[in-house]
């Protein structure tokens, strides 16, 4: 087998890896990854093996097991949930002559495999010889559609190269497909090992539906497909159905100089409540859309939602075109994590990958909400709707906290708490807040009225309730919140978290705001004024601790007492420091995983004045491993914000790359949504310098010294803008919609039709701060930043 | 069946329960059990049913099994241990003509059992009609001996009461007896179900062995049995063995007013290294030994010892016979679980019930040694020298947590850490001061230098370099130890435990003294002046947070400033409050489970001034809700020191009577062995005010209203005195050895041949403190003391 170049090849506006790498499969299955947030499938091969990890998710679905303890405790969530990988649509297995198309033997004379961040397909090219000698080229092209949500397509083209040749297709639908698990937990991997039992299975002519259900959830699932051949003469097929495998079978002596062509329509559908046959009926349904609609119908409204996207979303790099094209597969894979996913969540993972058993986070809220709010905001809106329809389960476990109000859990995918270890679960309360100031951010940027009086209030209301009983008045009337964690998970449990404290603050009077807009919603959650009185008081007496001696904000109370953590004897090998080091010894010490006070710079950056966060950046920058995929583009953005551009600039290169560079050792897992996002915040935030606190959209443009130009996009209440930016100036243009009321360096300004071009002030902070030893970001253009600012250790 | 009378009666040196409650006898096994350190056997009847929950134990012996997480961490222990019911040869089952002899059927015209703390034995007097009207009478005795440790002995006779009777005895050796457990995890469960497989059985004339060894743990246990039968003429027996059961086979007709007697030697031994051979040969030589000093030389031999024991230990208190019962029920069951550990822990249940899987915890040195240094300081010798023999698990888990030195774990059975909450594990590290502390207390009180140069040493140093590595000096060169859990388990993982850091800095000093007192150990273990140096230095600095503002001292940093808990509306089933809060809200709130900062009080009296203790007592017993046994007693003795001696009397009420009243619910599991030991340092460090800070005993004695006279006895370097106490002047009188340096009430003072009275000062305390709504202790004597002094709220 030769493949004569491997890797990704850079292009603004495709992914392309030419030549196959077997043992980089599991990464390419990520990066090429098909998703509409309703259905997820892996960039495996559609002949199914070599293969990395397989996998066909649909957003929601999954199955449950139960969560072992050696020592219990009260309120501990027995019962887990894992992500399913469902029954395989994408299957279609080729004989040439009777040999298997398996690329593990013979050669592949070319090979390459393209996403397309315009059409929203994936690509193959293959021009195989066989072990004995027959040679064929395929071609295949899939998409997951953003149009027609329960739909999958594939087209399958073969054509032999040398000669008359029979050509046999097995296109499949296959059920519980067997995996390997990472558990350690023999219950969690017997839950996984066959997780669906079939219920009912039909085929004929070139149809087939399989409908399984979990075994422990409960939950139903029915896949279709449908098929479209266009072939010599002489075709043969046969259909069949058993309980966890449907498959058409088409035979076709295929002449030199013809081709075997086959379209597979895909329908899938799950349902909590839906029988068997009303969900059969769903997916038939939707084949007959598809079908009706057409191979090249399905194309062409593919392009046409995705041209409607980049109008809105697009960013321009000018100087680093592996930037350019790290910066667009971010965009189009979190417009495909968020897309359709329509009141279910987008989990840290989105549909990429099994990784964090296809949970949701906090990241969600915090880093790839504010994309969406301001690049497709329905999306943004979508994935709040599915918070609040776990509004109840975010009670009950309130209630079984014994507080008030709602507390949302730190990792699910139906609602309920999946944390297994409280410390880092539980105790994280601040996913409440993150919700909050998402929710906030969304009514600021889109006016959704209706949004905020069905779900928005509520969530607002509900989360300040869950801070009033978290939080107490301490004998000198401040606002205390003790006994939480942070967004930083190399401590724990501590007082006083100033992101935490912040954010609830926020919460609190974001609260009270929608409450006094909507007083009837107010009024029917039993708010009263004394009670938004309360919310307010306590968000003005908020205890944010500060430490005189060392100028700086304690990341809790006491952090800055704390030992520092020693980096001069810590190897590369031992990070991540988790696996390395007892929680207990991370906890003690002044060393941070991810930002968590720098992310306070950045999200309540109001509350701080320039020298605090100057600071504060240089004095936790020297404490933060960044051993989460969570920190860098939080770095970036205030790193940008107190002058140091060119250490932005590495961090937002460790953002968008974090999948494609596989920074982590995991994208086989799936891919990073937050520093997928991240790379959008580091380019908007950081570089563009936009900040919406309190729902006041506000720029400070400036570039770092290797890009000659950056060019972004936003939407705000139905407008859409680009902001340009050079080293000297930045220009804002109104796209489409009414005028906007944004400001360049604390200056107003209005965004209207004809552009406003404002100068940029030349950046003027000292040397960069020092990161721990070995774990300053990587330089980007090292060549060309060298000679002008030495900025980290050798 | 007929029970005139139920329950326990009050003896000053026997524990009897008259009649047969079905229900309680989970209770009356626990109390009932034998031991001696070495072999523990549960008070269950010898026909083996009814019953509630059968054991026999070895100290040591346990098999192990997976500890399942479902979210893993570093550092975690992977393997679990657990005691193990071994081979029962306590089973003697008779039948009386061809009826098994059975409580729950029939009636027992009389049923009594008695536990005497001067024989050492339990006996029973059974009357029992069977359901056909066969009357017979049964008496037995058994003891498990503290002469020679691999020895039980049982004593079984019957009499017909009315007519000849064919009688059968079945003598067993049982082994897999079924057991319920109470965990909820499957392969823990499996893993206890049948842990014993059979590797060698043998029976001949009267004798049996059989030998074990667990499945995964890998130890090996061999049991044998020897009888001598006093029968009428026609005896027919037979003996046989299996791989689970050996059993010797009586049968003879015993006519009216003759008896059958039957006396079972029992052998018990336990290696993980010794082959199948050489244990059989060991327990072959136990059972020879004790057939030749026969049955009543065993007796014999067990009653000296226990003279011996109680001129040492002896606690006379007039005026509360229930307590005086209880006093001497506690130091008898110390006896039991310390006498002849020899190098193995003393479980936190000691061998009385499979509680806390049988693991040993900081309990045994903090609470049990202190009572054993005094009163059988070989005991606490021994305990100490398990510590030792474990050392290696211990600095092992050190370099497993990145520290230095040695950190002991917080439960265990071999030395290797079993907690699976590291929180409430790990973070304890103060088991290391405690061990240390013992061995200081040991130390001072013995002259053992021998024990010191092979053992103290080493650990104290290792201990000590512990320290240092967990803690560090901060800004202001004060010593920090930050992220570590104190005793109280309903906080966890702050900074600078007052506790915590009191016992480090006593450590660092014992530690220096120790390497000062054994320059060439200290040269051994590579300990440089350098280093006793710097452990001084942290002991003087060490940081002991101070709320000015509340004129307290935090249990740790912080601590003050957090939420009350709210008591009023907390129900008196809502306790123990682990089981019906989470822990997240308990850490975060001023609510203590057991004495933390009034430990140190008690521990490290010497470290405040009289006004602290008095302050902090009140401030902490506000906020002390007691869900855990090991907190009366030191409630009891701050309680006194402070002047509230009726309060500090009921505290040692509660400590003294927890197991013989059932004060947790949980007794069917086993003896308190740490509450127990609460009754003795009650009466002495509380009532007699003894002290042993820095090596010096002091007493400063005071009698609460409720007691006439209260006596005890201690050793003390090898002489034995008495510290006799009435209202208003106590006597200090040698028992035997060379005169001893005492203070009363500061003043120093000689106890010598001639008694020396002096007088006791009138207590001046004020009211006592209120403790939360409904955790007030229970009044003893009510009567006579309410009129007096209305202590509690209602």
């Amino acid at each position: 087998m030769s493949a004569p170049v491997e890797g990704y090849e850079t292009d603004p506006w495709q992914l392309r890896w030419r030549g196959l790498a077997v043992d980089q499969l599991h990464r390419t299955e990520s990066t090429f990854a098909l998703g509409n947030g309703h259905i997820g499938i892996r960039g495996t091969l559609e002949e199914g093996e070599p293969r990395g990890l397989p996998g066909t998710y649909l957003n929601g679905f999954y199955e449950e097991h139960e969560l072992p303890y050696a020592e219990a405790g009260y309120g501990y969530p027995e019962a887990g949930q894992t992500v399913v990988n469902v029954t395989d649509g994408k299957v279609i297995r080729l004989l040439v002559e009777d040999e298997p198309f398996d690329m593990r033997y013979g050669v592949a004379t070319a090979h390459d495999r393209t996403l397309d961040f315009r059409t929203g397909t994936l690509t193959r090219n293959t021009d195989w010889m066989s072990p004995t000698g027959r040679h064929v080229r395929v071609r295949t092209q899939r998409l997951v559609s953003f149009t027609q949500r329960a739909v999958v397509a594939i087209r399958y083209e073969v054509e032999p190269l040398d000669g008359d040749t029979q050509l046999v297709l097995q296109s499949d639908l296959l059920a519980n497909e067997p995996i390997e698990s990472d558990t350690s937990d023999p219950r969690v991997a017997a839950a996984l090992q066959s997780p669906l039992a079939a219920e009912f299975s039909f085929a004929q002519d070139y149809r087939a539906v399989l409908v399984h259900q979990t075994k422990r959830s409960g939950l139903r699932i029915a896949a279709a497909m449908d098929h479209l051949i266009e072939s010599p003469d002489g075709l043969r097929t046969t259909i069949s159905a058993e309980d966890d495998l449907a498959r058409l079978t088409i035979a076709v002596e295929v002449p030199r100089g013809k081709r075997l062509r086959l379209t597979k329509f895909l329908g899938y559908g799950w349902s909590a409540q839906r029988s068997v046959p009303a969900l059969r009926a769903q997916v038939d349904a939707a084949l007959a859309g598809a079908v009706q609609t057409g191979w090249d119908g399905l194309l062409a409204e593919q392009k046409a939602f995705l041209e409607d996207f980049w109008t809105t979303a697009d960013i321009q790099i000018d100087g680093d075109p592996e930037l350019q094209q790290a910066t667009r597969f971010a965009l189009f894979h979190i417009l495909q994590a968020g897309a359709r996913g329509e009141s279910r969540a987008i989990p840290g993972k989105g549909l990429t990958g099994p990784g964090y058993d296809g949970h949701a986070f906090w990241d969600t809220e915090s880093f790839v909400l504010p994309v969406l709010t301001y690049t497709m905001p329905e999306a943004a809106r979508d994935a709040l709707r599915w918070r609040h329809s776990t509004l109840d389960k975010a009670k009950d476990r309130a209630v079984q906290l014994g507080l008030r109000g709602a507390a949302f859990p730190w990792r699910s995918i139906n609602g309920a708490e999946c944390s297994a270890y409280w410390p880092a679960g539980t105790a994280a309360f601040h996913v409440s807040a993150d919700i909050s100031d998402a929710i906030a951010r969304y009514l600021a940027a889109t006016g959704d009225e209706e949004f905020e009086r069905s779900c928005g209030t509520e969530i607002l209301a509900e989360t300040a309730r869950l801070w009033m009983s978290l939080g107490h008045f301490d004998s000198h009337d401040r606002f205390r919140i003790d006994g939480v964690t942070g967004p930083d998970e190399y401590s724990a449990v501590a007082d006083n978290n100033v992101y935490t404290n912040l954010m609830a603050a926020r919460n609190l009077r974001e609260a009270a705001a929608s409450c006094g807009r909507l007083p009837e919603v107010a009024a029917r959650l039993g708010v009263t004024e004394h009670e938004t009185r309360t919310w307010r008081n306590a968000a003005e007496r908020i205890s944010v601790p500060y430490d005189a001696e060392r100028g700086v904000h304690p990341q809790s109370e006491g952090f800055t007492e704390h030992l520092d953590w020693d980096f001069e004897h810590t190897r590369s090998r031992d990070y991540p420091l988790l696996l390395h080091f007892p929680y207990f010894d991370l906890y003690r010490r002044q060393v941070v995983k991810q930002a968590d006070l720098v992310l306070a710079l950045h999200l309540c950056g109001d509350a701080f004045t320039p020298e605090e966060k100057a600071r504060n950046f240089a004095y936790y920058e020297a404490r933060t491993v960044r051993d989460s995929s969570l920190s860098a583009a939080t770095q970036a953005v205030v790193a940008a914000e107190v002058g140091h551009l060119d250490l932005a600039y590495d961090y937002v290169g460790e953002a968008a790359l974090t999948d494609l560079h596989d920074v982590h050792n995991n994208v086989r897992n799936g891919l990073h949504m937050a520093s997928l996002a991240g790379a959008w915040l580091g380019f908007v935030a950081g570089f563009g310098g936009m900040r919406d606190h309190n729902g006041q959209i506000t720029f400070a443009p400036r570039l770092p010294s290797a890009l000659d130009r950056l060019e972004f996009r936003m939407c705000l209440r139905g407008s859409r803008f680009a902001v340009e930016i050079h080293a000297d100036r930045a220009t804002y243009r109104l796209v489409s919609g009414k005028p906007v009321e944004i400001s360049h360096y604390g200056s107003p300004c209005t965004v209207d039709e004809g552009p406003v071009t404002l100068p940029v002030p030349e950046p003027t902070a000292g040397p960069a701060p020092a990161q721990p030893a070995g774990r300053a970001p990587s330089r980007r253009h090292p060549e060309r930043l060298r000679p002008a600012q030495p900025l980290q250790q050798p």
